[in-house]
């Protein structure tokens, strides 16, 4: 069983958001840390499991009204290490997706202070299991693109000329932090000759009590219901069975024209959307 | 906390090898479940965490004297489950990428059979781990392809006459089950203009006590020792301050000459290569 070291940084990935879904590995460090440096996204569900002594910080720049730099947060961490400290810092999914772990790292090697990373379940495979598919059904995908669709910049796939020449028809596709307005993302993938039935599913707080699903096709991903942060946006014919079955077992599930007015301005809506919900809308 | 369910299914991701990189609810799901329906990767330490009186077998195809197939591993999930069982299907990594996930899936819908989707910490994200490295460093990389190596057709990334148009410098590329021979990789990725400078780290039994990494360039990823299964091969920019702190760090790191002989012949081998072995070669 995994002992924790005092004086070194422990890069945790608190996975998709159930505590459940935390490694055994990372389970234990989080109850065992003297300090615990989070992101936004970590839920209260997990840092919960820490230990009362211990200090949780959150370093996370999303939302917060404070304004912690990423420079700051490296110090946070050179320092508690320097002080003999056991540090957890608790990233969200998996720490070497999409979060800042290079920065962090070169700031602990140019400090000389030890560091560990720990693995954690990544927000795509917690969308796939939500909906129920394989992310490579071998009949019909070869590969997964992870993908992010925040801070769009040059280099990101969704604002890239090239998105064409990256997308195949047996790729699928993981965008993370997808944001609202899909038009972009559609209107690339459709000039790219992605076919417009293929399958999109977004996946709202996947693994919570609060997890939601929304099924749509490439051609309608535009003026959907706005589901709560995090997101995922899976896309590919990888997706083709399990969006069937989902249209096919509607029993139990409230009939989408009930949630309307609650989600959406219907007017902009008109397509064969189906939204599964795990709990009920209302948080 | 998760309790099983008798007459259902389980998908399991059971992480990269390492029992504590089970999540939380793998573990609880293998210890109470009645059958364990498991591929060859998943090692002894994981299985020996079932109950005594559970069944654990191994229905993998990949070494096995015994030619089990894909319809007689759906029989004994559905004959199972109708028998009023609690079922782990208990496979490396994560389910969805690189299983045969959908396949599973597809026969107990047809069957009535219910079944959930438990994901996993998956082999590139230990390979990552392993390394010390981000697969998305944001200020090298924007995206990350989970590719297969295995099994090369028509469809598979690296069979491909396209992958010049898939491959661009600020995609990280992570194959599973490379093989051994990296020649066609290496020319596929050169001609599509990657430079040959681009980092390559061969991540081997990633997160277990027989780790080993081998460091080296895309120009001269061949003839290269060959290191035991399961391998992941990562490609990319995201690996550069990585695989400089690899070569800066050699102290406590057996030479790599002394390995020589015992891994591959030395003719074939002049590359600037480091090899970080986690104990030690003799299993």
């Amino acid at each position: 069983m995994t002992t924790i070291a005092r004086g070194k940084v422990y890069f945790v990935g608190a996975g998709p958001g159930d505590p459940e879904l935390l490694t055994v590995k990372a389970a234990a460090l989080v109850r065992d840390a003297e300090i615990i440096l989070h992101d936004d996204l970590v839920p209260q569900a997990i840092l919960a499991l820490a230990a009362p002594q211990s200090m949780a910080i959150n370093v996370g720049k999303r939302c917060g009204a404070k304004k912690i730099t990423q420079a700051q947060i490296h110090e946070l961490m050179i320092s508690s290490a320097r002080r003999g400290m056991s540090v957890v810092r608790l990233k969200s999914g998996d720490s070497a997706i999409f979060g800042r772990l290079g920065e962090e790292i070169d700031a602990l090697n140019a400090a000389g202070v030890p560091f560990e990373i720990v693995p954690g379940v990544t927000a795509a495979l917690a969308a796939a299991s939500a909906v129920g598919a394989s992310l490579t059904d071998r009949r019909k995908s070869s590969r997964v693109l992870l993908a992010s669709g925040h801070h769009a910049d040059e280099r990101r796939l969704i604002a890239r000329g090239d998105v064409a020449a990256l997308v195949h028809e047996d790729t699928t596709l993981a965008i993370y932090m997808p944001g609202h307005d899909f038009s972009r993302i559609r209107k690339e993938l459709l000039d790219a000759a992605l076919p417009s039935e293929t399958p999109c599913v977004i996946v709202s707080r996947a693994s919570t009590s609060d997890e939601s699903t929304l099924w749509t096709t490439l051609g309608q991903l535009e003026n959907l219901p706005v589901l709560e942060s995090p997101t995922v946006l899976l896309i590919g014919r990888t997706l083709e069975n399990a969006a069937q079955h989902a249209s096919a077992s509607q029993s139990g599930i409230e009939p989408l024209h009930l949630l309307t007015d609650f989600l959406y301005d219907a007017r902009h809506f008109d397509s064969p959307t189906t939204i599964h919900l795990k709990r009920s809308l209302t948080p």
